[in-house]
């Protein structure tokens, strides 16, 4: 039932472009869904994709123009005439149309909406494009239901007929007043089980409307809409007045998106990578990360270099090198993965700093104490006493260290507007292992008396 | 407009409802959306929490119940009787009564269901805890609405009304024939706007009908809603019939649980952790992680201390330690994070894990090659150029070894069911850095012929 993309079938459709056999492909691409079809122009080249999409009704342009990955996308566009991209713009919905323009230069911008031919689904979308792209404003789009709170249900029908033209996907119709207040929502199902005389007035939904401001973060709207289990939200602006919403698939992209930056970050890969991406650009993403652990590790060289002379007295010191640097990097991604996650969360009453930095001393503290305790014993067996307290004092003072400085970095990152998931990253990693070794050795020293 | 749970706010509502003042609490709870009301009930104690919940009416009930915070529900359903259970469970979705249900011991769910008074509710229950609850099944639910294709609208309405009062959100109404065989979609704004006397067969939409199988797992289910950007998908059985559906909101539940849990494993939190829990939990939550750190760190020490003659010879070489096992660590996280990422975005065309293999070693050797050239110079500059050979030859070594590593554990994890997101954490970490160690001092003594 589900269409399976197959090299055998791109391999036969490649021949068929290039035979211009429009028959075959009309039978075996565009009756597909324009999920698919947009599947198999991500595998074709610019002019092969070309070719099929413009054999594809306007409609199904747009969605198949909006399914296409980012870059096959920019690159079919750059391929387009200014006239060309303006006629697609007009079939998309405003906040994608918002979005692909977003993309280009301002001359370009200009350009483009004096050569669209529908003046209202330009402005919708110059005016979309003043938002910033992170808030509900530019998250949200301009086809909507609304309804007046006087009207009947059978002019309503008929005046969201008018409306539904442009709609793609309707789930609430959102009830105004003479000002285009938001005064409440109103479902489709209780409008179409409803008699044709009765007024919105009676049928709409007036308490605990949940709407966004334009100004609201893409993670408060995502929160909300979590919350309060919305397929829709109306955004209003600062009078209340309707201007927009945001549906429920367009918040699922970002919290995918998100989701998966804190965790490529969190990995090491820097940048999104397609499955099918050639190898150097793979090893091109991996490569920062792994430059910072190269600095960090020179730098702990640097640091335990400076401690040569203890090593060569006590070479014990060494064996337990690795573990002090793992458990400050553990702990220390530990502290800032948990102040990332809340942070993503959008979590408003996060506490005050010094409060949160507290709670991790003390976590810090319970752990320090017993893991402390078991490499006592285990660097007694490897050495002797001496060796335990060098290593167990060490690895506490280190834990609580990392804690912290875990916690600090991700909320200090956050306050400059730089993203917190930076944090779990390499920074913290390797601030970790040269502080850790460098407080290693020098309780080393001192404990040794070297 | 939106409600903000403050503490004062809770500390006067406990005082009110020690004193009963049941109209305070109607004037300013239960005037509440659900999702706030649930917000404060996992504020308050179970004695408290019940005394408002029975305050309210059922269906609101019923929403509450499902926003609330999964321990606190446990622990509130565990101080009801059985009866007040299946009343609880009558006015649920069929799949949230299903994963409620199946929470409990298999005695307590017989009793339930033989408690509760409305038999087809149960039948769909029961019928729902049959499935796996990570497949489409399991997912599910039984509220839908359908039509016969021969319908005209008017009778379709008239239908749709009665089936209509279970069915809390409604998107999208499934066409069946006799058998109930799945044959389309009609949106319901297609049918708001259409005569009444227009056949259902001649207003649906029968191309390209996405469906997911009972059997398919949650991740597919998840692939397929984003492929084809859908609100709510119908599932079939193996004959074509429409056994149920799923809501984009329930995915997006599951979307989120998954990210956060890679998130966690990938950084060392063990079990999902509130924001207000106590430090304890938190402190227990990060001990795995660290236990396995320390026993990898204590390996560590164990293969270094077989090489403590090295050492004493030549203590340059255990400058270059934290370098080694970061980078190792480095490595294997990225690459099996690639892995973990295309397997938890249900990737079916992910080739045969040897092409896969070829491909990490291929990035190893490029930035092996790459890194390996620059430690060269920095470790010429720390010793000499014999340090030069052993430090940069360890590292190209180790960065192979510990991206073939990194690819394949995740994908044995996988293959023995066993969640791949496991990978990501300690297991690789703690591997790569005894083995790098192990490479690095092997090198070392044999490039120094010692």
């Amino acid at each position: 039932m589900r269409f399976e993309l197959t090299k055998d079938f791109l391999d036969i459709l490649r021949q068929k472009i290039a035979e211009q056999e429009i028959l075959w492909i009309q039978e075996n691409v565009l009756v597909l869904h324009f999920a698919d079809v947009a599947e198999i122009l991500d595998k074709l080249s610019n002019e092969e994709a070309k070719f099929i999409y413009f054999l594809v009704d306007e409609d199904t342009q747009a969605d198949i123009l909006m399914e296409l990955d980012e870059d096959v996308r920019d690159r079919f566009l750059a391929s387009l005439t200014i006239k060309e991209i303006a006629d697609q713009l007009e079939n998309l919905d405003s906040n994608d149309a918002a979005d692909i323009l977003g993309e280009l230069s301002e001359d370009k911008i200009q350009e483009v909406i004096s050569q669209m031919d529908d003046d209202e689904a330009a402005e919708d979308i110059v005016d979309l494009l003043n938002y910033d792209e992170d808030t509900a404003g530019g998250l949200m789009q301009k086809e909507f239901l609304q309804a007046h709170i006087d009207w009947p249900v059978n002019r309503t029908i008929v005046e969201l007929r008018k409306q539904a033209e442009d709609v793609e996907k309707v789930y609430n119709i959102f009830v105004v007043d003479d000002s285009n207040r938001l005064l409440g929502v109103l479902s489709l199902k209780r409008l179409l089980f409803s008699n044709v005389k009765t007024k919105i007035a009676d049928l709409y939904q007036s308490k605990n409307i949940i709407s966004v401001n334009t100004s609201d973060s893409a993670e408060e709207v995502a929160a909300v809409m979590e919350k309060y289990d919305l397929v829709s939200v109306p955004v209003v602006d600062y009078q209340n007045k309707l201007v927009g919403r945001i549906t429920l698939d367009d918040i699922v992209d970002f919290i995918k998106e998100e989701a998966d930056k804190d965790f490529q970050l969190a990995t090491g890969i820097t940048e999104p990578i397609e499955r099918d991406a050639s190898i150097w650009r793979v090893a091109r993403a991996r490569l920062p990360w792994l430059i910072i652990g190269l600095l960090g590790g020179t730098l702990g060289a640097k640091v335990i270099s400076g401690f040569e002379g203890s090593i060569t007295q006590i070479p014990a010191l060494a064996f337990f090198i690795p573990l002090i640097t793992a458990m400050g990097g553990n702990v220390g991604v530990q502290s800032s993965a948990i102040v990332v996650q809340s942070l993503a969360r959008g979590t408003k009453d996060f506490g005050n700093i010094f409060h949160k930095l507290l709670r991790e001393a003390a976590v810090g503290l319970f752990n320090g104490v017993l893991l402390a305790s078991i490499i006592f014993v285990i660097a007694y067996f490897f050495g002797n006493a001496q060796l335990g307290f060098v290593v167990s004092i060490s690895l506490f003072t280190v834990i609580i260290f990392a804690a912290v400085i875990g916690t600090l970095i991700p909320l200090v990152l956050n306050h400059y507007k730089i993203d917190p998931a930076l944090a779990t990253g390499p920074f913290i990693t390797t601030l970790n292992d040269v502080t850790g070794l460098f407080i290693y050795f020098t309780i080393g020293m001192l404990l040794y008396g070297l």
